[in-house]
């Protein structure tokens, strides 16, 4: 059966575990004294082999504040580490990344509430989502956890980042706390149809997210709202394509490319200078390609796709039209001869004639009909960044070619 | 003043009148004993100096039919004027043309029926327009349908025939009749919103076009039924404008033309091989120029304008777009990921890909890109003809400058 076999793959084995304890050992020798936890999946046991990081929280009391966190709290943890290969990162609030022996350790300094819903930043409601998981699942639900982390990450709706905009852990985890087990999701995501409620627990508030799930443990805060539709969507008909025939396609998606390019291709190729957090950035990489396509629109072209990939640092965004060549101009459609206005618009318009309608129309020229110049202007990032721009020819980029055949392997 | 000065142009002298006269003298004769009457403009009084065909009515008891005025009134026509220079023609049936010294003169068979609302054919109404029109006009009033005839035909509106689709000259007669003079008419056009009603006698039918003026002969008719929406909205705007700014411009345009060529424009030159009646030639060309028109946006381009002018051999379509380059592929929306077609839509397309709004995206290749190829493919001639088409570079063909530019001199 495809789950067993992809269980072989991706569950860890005791010598995985030996390894990352062995990593913990260190940390937790130098975080002696302190109020610390292991979070996230590790402790959860819902962690996939050789694709994890370790998650440690440092608690402190609540009336230190944010501020306390952001200072003294990180200071005393960077001293306690700064021997080791380490670098800072920033979410909500910064902690600290500990690469030993290329095992990632997050450590994140949190505020000690009394439950989930009194938490004052986000990451001081994780002890609580670890708490409820692990009363939640057996080693048999675990597994099925892992089945579905991996099925979310073969058609890449796996990931809360912005980048991703996908389900995080701990939504798989609710889901099949919820319905029991891997088939069961999926059976239910392939009926789906938005707005989605998955009640573990009242809603306290009135979501308006397509999918909802309250959080148990602070059920005035929707699990998924960061979940695009598009995410969804593709969750639900990866559903349905892999219970009708199951695959190991899902799971771990092969590399069908295409070379043809369909319409004219733009890439633009961003070199960021400053290093900067990656949801900051993706933030305004997806802000950008959505003012790409609505200014490309707005001027006339025909869009068929733009997406972007890339990391932190280098990305890469992909802009196909229909044509390139809209024309410098376009149809003007203005008043019925008998309109108030007719005159104005003699008087502001050049080639006018009487249609067949009896409208007045005029030929105009377009503003813009350079869709590099109006992609290029349509990038709003904060950092400084190179850009080079080409129309694509050919290619070998696999990225590329991906973007170009667009369909999913595990669909067709 | 601008319509003392035209009529010194357009009005006929004396001698224009003998020289009509003169020639109508010999068609007299040859008709000698046939019932036959002068009809049209030359006898109505509200002819353009140089710028008349001479109408000869022969009349037939109405008993003998249509079939008896095609074949024996007709020869005997014929018989009595071979030796002159004569074409036939054909409109409703057929009828024959003379030249003498440059003069056209027209002989048409009718049958002679008790009155306007009794014709078989449309000219056996042709005698009681006369007879309307020459007891409501008096000499003044001849003129102002002289130069309502001169605007209208200025503007390009005048003419009943399918190629311009425009007011015949009885409308315009009807028009001064109703309004009381030139001005007057322009006045009340100025202000048209259609539907509009003018009506010298109460219509015997609904009409549903959107100028309606009912034949005061015969009241189920309406006279302007043939003058286009594009006709009438050019007249009101034409009357608008002149009455604020009178100039000769609208009577006598002049020659502005437009060098650049804005967008891609397509230059058809059709050349007929067969000689048709001009009715049936234009009937077949607007015909063309409108499936032209629908074929091209409903492959996806956007069209500026298609136009056609010409003769009944000759004839130029001119297709102008945005741009001639859509592109072979477009963007396919496909259904809701939810939907029960979302199997069906992905089994048939290729390049599919889940949106940012849920739904399924393709991408197809159009069947046909090539606007040439389209517009070739939508002229409906009935008749053999020799095609030519070439993208337009630069020219200095006066017509095709005036499709360019479009602007009528006299509005702007």
């Amino acid at each position: 059966m495809i789950e067993e076999e992809v269980l072989k793959i991706i569950k860890p084995t005791e010598e995985d575990k030996k390894g990352i304890e062995k990593v913990l050992e260190i940390i937790r020798e130098r975080l002696n004294k302190l109020d610390f936890e292991v979070e996230g999946s590790f402790r959860k046991g819902t962690w996939l082999r050789q694709d994890t990081d370790i998650d440690v929280f440092v608690f402190y009391p609540k009336d230190v504040g944010k501020e306390y966190l952001e200072r003294n709290a990180l200071n005393d943890i960077i001293n306690r580490i700064k021997d080791l290969d380490y670098t800072l990162a920033y979410a909500e609030h910064p902690y600290v990344i500990v690469n030993i022996n290329n095992v990632e350790v997050d450590i994140v300094p949190a505020l000690r509430v009394e439950s989930g819903d009194k938490a004052i930043t986000a990451v001081d409601r994780t002890p609580f989502h670890t708490k409820y998981v692990t009363s939640h699942l057996d080693e048999r639900g675990k597994d099925e956890v892992r089945l579905l982390k991996r099925f979310m990450k073969g058609i890449g709706v796996y990931g809360a980042e912005l980048k991703v905009q996908g389900f995080s852990g701990y939504a798989t985890e609710l889901l099949i706390i919820y319905y029991g087990n891997f088939r069961k999701v999926l059976e239910e995501a392939s009926k789906w149809k938005h707005p989605i409620k998955i009640e573990l627990t009242k809603p306290m508030k009135i979501f308006s997210e397509p999918l909802i799930i309250p959080d148990p443990v602070d059920p005035k805060r929707n699990v998924t709202a960061a979940v695009s539709l598009k995410n969804i969507a593709t969750f639900s008909i990866a559903a349905k394509y892999y219970l009708k025939n199951p695959s190991i396609e899902f799971f771990f998606p092969s590399k069908k490319v295409e070379e043809k390019v369909k319409g004219d291709v733009l890439i633009l190729r961003l070199n960021l200078d400053e290093k900067s957090s990656e949801d900051i950035v993706w933030g305004q990489i997806k802000r950008s390609v959505n003012k790409i396509e609505r200014a490309l629109k707005q001027y006339g072209f025909r869009v068929i796709d733009v997406q972007a990939w890339g990391d932190t640092n280098n990305i890469t965004i992909a802009v196909q039209l229909e044509s390139k060549n809209i024309g410098q101009y376009y149809l003007n459609i203005g008043p019925q001869y008998y309109s108030g206005t007719i005159e104005d618009f003699i008087q502001k318009n050049d080639n006018i004639w009487v249609g067949e309608d009896g409208r007045l129309y005029s030929i105009k020229e377009r503003k813009e009909y350079d869709a590099e110049t109006i992609a290029k202007k349509n990038i709003v990032l904060k950092v400084k960044y190179n850009i080079e721009s080409y129309w694509l020819q050919n290619t070998e980029d696999q990225q590329i070619m991906k973007f170009l055949r667009k369909t999913p392997t595990w669909l067709k």
